[in-house]
């Protein structure tokens, strides 16, 4: 007994992203219902340097696409990363999870030891083997994004908890 | 080849907490800097009715230590939840590091199929298997309120970046 590569990743990041999406979603009610201007949400950020919500969700998105592709050694999709709207938001969000569902058990599975290069070529190359690249990398910076997209949205007033962020477990 | 339940939690909340330790010293030496009250940081939340700054890390410290414990089939330490300062929180998080550090990896491994029962006999009483528990609830909890930590001190214009969440991986 122990834990799959795959369990330890793709059912992690559809879980989140099913959460993020239904947060989305509540955030887009409460601005139609308060006459909010979607943008107020959507530029929002913590601090004038950090992400706005939009850049969270969309980096949220390339962590759970990149990490499993890599693990999986398939091409990485590429997004245009163009999303203005809450719509094209939900929409980054289901391709995601759509990409997701293509990947079978058996093609992350046995991953562990796998080479994954990040940047590779270039002065920022980054050198990982499988596990430690989803646990000590891709997990947290996963992680980071859905829970700053989360912590956005409280801090304008969105009425969530965490039982929205932990979703469906 | 797999991931074993002690690779993916025991080391994961190391780093994490590493970085946390890491985060608060530098958000209390920018403090002491520019003369702040350091209450202003460690009472700071971002929306009223969420938990201020010394309260995540606290509770950050509490998922490593409670789901490590369980996994191990070992009593949860307890926290008397009184901290007040950065040198407490920084007390906090060394102690949990040290209670991670008793335990081995032979007492972790083999937990998938554990059950594990959070308060059991209340009406919240929640029932699991091991490895969801780890990788669809405690890791995602334990990742909200580092991230919360880290949020709410970037909010106040501490210097941090992506790589000091990260930590040492």
């Amino acid at each position: 007994m122990s834990i799959s590569m795959y369990a330890a990743s793709v059912p992690v990041f559809k879980q989140m992203l099913g959460s993020l999406s239904d947060v989305l979603r509540k955030a887009e009610t409460h601005a139609a219902e308060k006459k909010i201007e979607p943008d107020a949400l959507l530029q929002a950020r913590l601090f004038p340097d950090m992400f706005s919500l939009i850049r969270q969700v969309q980096i949220a998105a390339d962590f759970a696409k990149s990490v499993s592709a890599r693990l999986a050694g398939v091409e990485v999709p590429a997004y245009e990363d163009n999303e203005r709207s809450f719509a094209e938001l939900q929409e980054r969000i289901a391709k995601t999870l759509a990409f997701l569902d293509t990947l079978a058990p058996a093609q992350i599975d046995g991953s562990e030891q796998r080479e994954i290069v990040l940047r590779p070529g270039t002065p920022k190359e980054q050198k990982f083997t499988g596990q430690p690249y989803l646990l000590h990398y891709g997990l947290p910076q996963f992680f980071f994004h859905v829970t700053t997209a989360y912590a956005i949205l409280r801090h304008n007033g969105i009425e969530l908890g965490k039982r929205d962020y932990m979703g469906k477990y």
